[in-house]
């Protein structure tokens, strides 16, 4: 019998009807003779409810206190499932994260996941029931609660996934699965029936919100196949693989982009090494992540330095390089906080060359000036002014005719 | 270092404000040097919120799903309170029922507890934490979570507190002790200082809500001191221990009584072995509770036999007797819902003389009819018609001068 573990988040049980409504479909895939594994999170609104009291309390609150506190959430999501599944005649068990011995290290609220034994899940599947387990929420090694921080859900469905040796790991969400570019800039954006691992993490972490990046890479890791579909409505979703050298790939997978850049330059530093170091170091110790990292080659002995932050953390960023100005020897701190990125993502342009020079040609033609780019093996990505995104990701979806099915 | 355990029902911990009232009353204990192990229910209006969704998915929910939703009550305030403590500068640390290694049978929703491993919660005592448990629930033997049952926070902190060798169980409530009698009935009512188990469970079972039948058995069986007091008031509340014969003890110590009483009689039934049987089978057959049962003497080999239930089971027991009367050969079914039962209670009059006939002449001096007696070792209720409760109890509060304190 096929075993698919089926993970729901928080908006598809926000609800005692929405509950009902996934415990018809758990009952539908049973009736398919497939045995299953759900992962749900705690009900939409019930963390920032159990948060706004802890925060009543402590403005930081203990941490491990915050686990105990914050998986009570999914907790009553798993009770209530199992009750709409055995009042449906179906038979299930619940487990919290610790019943299910998600074993993880002691990282209280973003803690990672060392272990599961699975033998009590294993037995209740071969009474036929349907076994219901807890997101985001494991235990230590000392029985304390732990949880897995942001999209915690998504990776306790893979790592059960991967621990059971499922078919499948199917993440059920409010959209119907990953399309070439976001629908409310582009209409004629495409659901893609398949996207590899590698594309699928460079698009979430290229701002794409239907999967968190540490699900994915964990499904690519233990090869789990991983399937993005919609609670609401019918469909086969887009199924997240390894590269199948059998069929035919296509050049471009999809346009991601991101709207809440900002990107600074610190202008005319000494051409020495170590010079990165010393302009990143003051930025790491302010706690602000740097995305993008350009250096133009040296002219008269001096280079330029661009890198960009996300937008809220630009006048921090601001403020550190030019307490470190005059240290650096630089000539200029400057910066603009009006910026977007947009990237084209597809294994095919491994094997293909003139994309990006396709892709220049193309914005080009349309005016849109481009402020910077950044290659990766997968990936081309341009920064440009803010007010060219939607132009840009129009464009760049017509030149590479990501509107038109592959005909594999 | 003397050790405590302290509880804190619903009420005392129904909102932010409240926990950190409790948190403040933890911090005053350990700044005495007292050891302190803090039992909580949940919030209340919590449990009654969580029900509501269960019923609205099963109309008699799975017990053990209810166990795993309910369990999150208790789960929430234990967290919060560790918070207001750590906020105060007080180390603490919680436990869920199973964290606490409080292992019950498997009976969902109304398990017993079988056994507590102490071994952590001394380790955090020594190292000079506020241990803070979940109450009302444990886990059995498979890990699966399991609850206690009306007043089952109660039995959890008697059971620690006998599991840890404790020197008192502090039940916090919001009373600040027990009553001679109910201070809404008789204004002149007086808290004890102390009252024996024994006595205890005779208020307890005969309307005196304050505490649980079980957690007093419970106490009384390993000897715990169980202490009764305000958690908004200051003041020694009522200690509850064995009866002390050093100190001179009360002949009476209270008045029990309670409203919601009917009685019916099978009126002429053969006066044969067995006949008591035949009318209380199908009784108890219709799940009916039968409180007090006098059978008269026989007259003309027939006799009388009446017994009392609670009053929304009139009805239905009256039917079952119907059914059953020409069965049973009787003469007539006869009932009345308008009674009510008053009792006195007190270890004292095992060795007094002369306490009933004293109860009845001060009733009867009050033209107080009484319609049933019965007693035990150190109880004497009476079955009066509804009208009469207040003055009866008024009348025998006076009579018994328990008004006085004792002058020991």
């Amino acid at each position: 019998m096929p075993l698919f573990v089926q993970k729901y988040g928080g908006t598809s049980v926000g609800t005692v009807d929405k509950i009902q409504h996934v415990a018809t479909k758990i009952l539908q895939a049973k009736r398919r003779n497939e045995d299953i594994v759900v992962v749900v999170s705690a009900m939409s609104g019930e963390t920032d409810r159990l948060l706004t009291l802890a925060r009543q309390i402590q403005t930081h609150p203990n941490p491990r206190e915050l686990d105990v506190l914050l998986s009570t959430g999914e907790q009553v999501t798993i009770a209530l499932l199992c009750m709409a599944l055995e009042e449906k005649g179906c038979p299930a068990s619940s487990y919290t994260g610790g019943q299910a011995r998600i074993l993880t290290d002691a990282a209280h609220t973003k803690a990672r996941i060392v272990d599961i034994d699975t033998t009590r899940i294993r037995r209740d599947l071969e009474q036929g029931k349907v076994v219901v387990v807890a997101g985001f929420q494991g235990v230590n090694e000392e029985g304390d609660i732990t949880t897995l921080g942001r999209g915690g859900s998504d990776t306790t469905a893979v790592a059960l996934a991967a621990a059971l040796k499922a078919d499948e790991c199917q993440i059920y969400t409010d959209v119907d699965g990953v399309y070439t570019t976001d629908p409310r800039v582009e209409p004629k954006a495409r659901r893609l029936n398949r996207i590899t691992f590698e594309e699928m993490l460079e698009m979430a972490s290229l701002g794409s919100k239907v999967l968190q990046i540490r699900a994915v890479e964990f499904a690519g890791k233990y090869n789990v196949p991983l399937r993005v579909l919609s609670t609401f409505d019918e469909g086969k979703g887009t199924l997240i693989t390894y590269e199948d050298e059998t069929m035919e790939q296509a050049l471009i997978s999809g346009i991601a982009f991101n709207r809440d850049e900002a990107k600074l330059t610190v202008e005319g530093v000494p051409d020495r090494p170590g010079i990165a170091a010393k302009i990143l170091g003051p930025i790491a110790d302010a706690n602000i992540e740097v995305d993008m990292i350009v250096q133009n080659v040296a002219e008269d002995a001096t280079t330029d330095f661009t890198f960009t932050v996300h937008r809220n953390d630009y006048a921090k960023a601001l403020d550190v390089l030019n307490q470190v100005k005059s240290e650096l020897s630089a000539r200029k701190v400057t910066g603009d906080d009006k910026i977007v990125k947009v990237s084209l993502v597809g294994v095919g342009m491994r094997s293909h060359a003139g994309i990006a020079s396709k892709m220049f040609r193309s914005l080009a033609d349309e005016g849109i000036n481009i402020r910077m780019i950044s290659t990766s093996e997968i990936k081309i990505s341009v920064v440009l002014d803010e007010k060219y995104l939607e132009l840009a990701v129009r464009t760049l979806h017509e030149a590479f005719e990501l509107d038109q099915p592959l005909t594999a």
